[in-house]
């Protein structure tokens, strides 16, 4: 067998190759090995500055509406190329095809609502933000807040779980905003980020410098980061903290953008009963988050709160629906999940559910597995977790580790709303939490007591349930964040992310000149 | 002389007295002692829990409407002892009574500007963000954002040059916003905010835990932060950066906003000849800002950006003017200047002379002054100083080292547009830039120059001349705050202010439940 293909990384407007160690991209189901990355001997700060002085000039001598069509022709390469996107998901990703049409037409999806949004502002380069403030009794003295796009360069660092939607839905947002980007996916999921970036230099979607691609370790990227920048970073908490923690970072005012770990709570109403519509649709919305992508969304429901007085029925219920889970090679159509994508996950998945374990018990799940259509040993492959705790049982680890793999806990709780909300704050904030309910009261009071906790609240109901994708499911006009654990950051929320790439700035001065600069 | 006064700190709904060695808060042109504080033994943790359990759930049950109402209390109280506090401010801040007004007035209009805005906001808890958003095709399915008090508690350490208006500033935002405070005053000036404390207190205008005061150092207060918490700073970059180090504060999220050191320029414009209304009323506005607290406003003009071919008739305006400035004891009605707040700030101010020094030439002022209604020897006082760049020199401190005193430099730029932007530019970020001019298009130029590394940009004509009170005050109803340098952070701009003290939540579902819970 050949060397694998070696990945070259696009940065200052060309493509280049890395020196030093290889890292091999395999197939997580297979292991076969699929592409090489080597990051070693690029020139960072020169590709930082070219973003800055070439990218960044040439997006901002765009209007928005200009930057809208050009996440337009992204969005077009992208669909152009979409079925071959979705098999390196498959053979990279250990995606289901299911799984794959979730990153790749995620990508796609929020590429071109951020492609309208560009149409929709139009032929302007500077963006009000509000109304225009009279400052005193002379209406001559005037304020008016504007947003202007920030002149140094983003630096992109996504998770490996979402390769394809990570890369876009962050590129989207900074460059509709008019600021070039450095992109570096995780290595181990890298082939179906490195395609997109050939798919859209190949279509010269965008003007130089505006769109960059780092593949491999970040090596002494963030140490060139300068008071202009921003850092968006997606992943664990631990790098989160680094990232904050970097010298550059902090004596510059960088701003940083941290999705990380989140112990997702999905609460049931206690006015839900077996079998009526809005438990099966709890139901589905949790088996959903177990297993698709194997478990690997930030936003997947870990803990599932349940009235005490129903917890029996609900694990029974789980436990036939995961029963019937077909794990293995994701290329197969009867495989409902596929591995976890690497070895180094699969162990970090065991060693989580052994803590989870401890805290209850393990109701559904070894962890071993079974996998069809791979070659026996071969594959990150884990069954379904399913883990029960006793209602009133601290349960720390269960409120505190992020299991990020197909696991999830399921915790009694009394029935109330203040209960329910007082067990999802133990998890000192998180991406999303969802309540499923008909009763509108219990519903709200859920709804209050655990906002100050997320970025985003998802109302579970039978009424929405066709309409409705699931609390896992991150939509480009709402917010995608949260506080604490959860990393500190907002992104997407339509127009609202846009702010994270500009400067706000207050104008005072006579209203006839200000008027002119904004229009 | 029996020991001066020992101030305590209010923390816990009680003043506490602290113990282990004194701090003493002197009369900066006398040096006469005017009280003494202990920071020591206080338990500061308790502190920040009485807050987030007394404080915090006491403001979240007040509407905004009610919180509104509570900063009309404060804003009533504070002007019932206006006269107290301009006293105090002249004794212990080296204020002459005007500037004492603009510190004393500004904290009283703030609170009130707030507490307006409290009451139009009327009977809610929760503030929508925007309009609701359709999902889907089906109209129930809907986004709605909301905005909501974060549940810690507010951290607030502000600077010596503004204890009345950085106690208010910061505490009127979060306290509508819903979130309890603990205040720490510089300790050099902190005799205004002690008596603050004591007339709100007295006064019982907020609820137990809302609003502590902790006096002297701040100890291990940040080490205990978590992730609902967050902390706003005004002070050096060298503060800014310590405490965005603190290890719990990046473990937990902690949101942080930082106001630090600034370059502020103002450009006059090649339209304005010397004699025209607008060149007297940049050179009034020059002059204001080097005078006016000794120069000791975070937002003060630093670097006077001038056309070459009219830098020495400007220079000999500002000298003239500087000549019959006189400096003493602020207590004297004939005094127009003060000293320093301390001893080592006016070291300080000398070590920053030295070094502009050397990036040019010194025009007015040594520094040494001898000072009118102070025992000989006494006080921190310098002259007003000015410092003129040649054209074209690099002046690489002129554009890095804010001197925090009454000193500005003068710098000679080509009179276009493009070439004072990237003068401008090398300060690497600030707080507010002017420009100084009756041509539209050359002032649009140069907003949309340094719009990006601005929080407040100023338009200075002749047309505003009267009803704006320049760019050196913060206005509550602009943004306040800057990139880079200027510590990357935002306060005030109206209810935008709110949103660092309150989580933005995307609420996903029903309809009619969403409308039901925002109203």
């Amino acid at each position: 067998m050949s060397a694998p293909r070696l990945l070259k990384s696009y940065l200052s407007g060309r493509w280049a190759e890395g020196t030093g160690r290889a890292q091999t991209l395999v197939n997580p189901a297979t292991e076969e090995p699929l592409a090489e990355v080597k990051s070693g001997g690029l020139d960072l700060a020169g590709a930082l500055e070219h973003a800055r002085k070439v990218g960044g000039p040439a997006l901002r001598a765009m209007t928005l509406g200009e930057r809208g069509a050009m996440l337009r022709r992204m969005t077009d390469a992208l669909q152009a190329h979409r079925n071959e996107l979705l098999d390196l998901a498959v053979a990279n990703g250990g995606n289901t095809r299911g799984d794959a049409k979730f990153d790749v037409d995620g990508a796609i999806f929020t590429l071109a609502a951020y492609a309208d949004l560009g149409k929709g502002l139009g032929e302007v380069k500077v963006l009000a933000d509000g109304e225009g403030i009279p400052l005193a009794r002379n209406p001559r003295f005037h304020g008016q807040h504007i947003l202007v796009p920030r002149t140094g360069v983003a630096v992109h660092i996504n998770a490996f779980n979402f390769p394809a939607w990570g890369l876009a839905e962050k590129a989207a947002v900074a460059l509709l905003a008019g600021m070039p980007v450095v992109s570096k996916p995780a290595t181990s999921s890298a082939l179906v980020a490195h395609r997109i970036l050939e798919v859209l230099t190949e279509a010269q979607a965008m003007p130089e410098g505006a769109l960059s691609l780092l593949m491999g370790g970040a090596g002494d990227l963030l140490e060139h980061l300068g008071p202009f920048d921003v850092v968006a970073f997606t992943g664990s908490s631990d790098t989160g903290v680094s990232i904050r923690s970097i010298s550059p970072v902090i004596k510059n005012s960088v701003r940083v953008n941290v999705e990380a770990d989140s112990l997702n709570a999905a609460i049931l109403g206690p006015d839900v009963a077996a079998g009526q519509e809005t438990w099966d649709y709890f139901v589905k919305d949790v088996l959903r988050d177990m297993t698709q992508k194997a478990g690997q969304k930030c936003t997947a429901i870990r803990r599932v709160l349940v009235p005490s007085d129903r917890a029996d029925r609900l694990r029974d219920d789980l436990v036939e629906r995961l029963s019937a889970v077909t794990v293995g090679n994701p290329e197969l159509d009867n495989v409902r999940m596929g591995p976890v994508a690497t070895a180094g996950q699969l162990e970090d998945v065991r060693a989580g559910v052994a803590q989870l374990a401890r805290d209850g018990r393990l109701v559904f799940g070894s962890g071993d597995v079974k996998a069809v259509g791979v070659p026996a040993g071969k594959g990150f492959f884990t069954t379904p977790v399913l883990i029960e705790v006793e209602a009133g049982a601290p349960a720390p680890s269960v409120h505190s580790r992020e299991v990020f793999g197909p696991v999830a806990t399921l915790v009694p709780y009394s029935g109330r709303a203040d209960d329910a909300a007082e067990l999802v704050g133990r998890g000192r904030g998180g991406l999303v939490s969802s309540v499923y309910s008909e009763d509108a009261a219990f519903t709200a009071d859920v709804v209050l007591g655990i906002a100050p906790f997320h970025g985003r609240v998802f109302l579970g109901s039978a009424k929405i349930a066709e309409a409705s994708p699931g609390p896992g499911t991150v939509l480009p006009m709402l917010v995608h964040g949260g506080p604490g654990r959860a990393g500190g950051g907002e992104e997407l929320g339509g127009l609202r992310g846009l702010g994270f790439y500009m400067q706000r700035v207050a104008l005072e001065g006579s209203r006839p000149v200000i008027e002119k600069i904004v229009r």
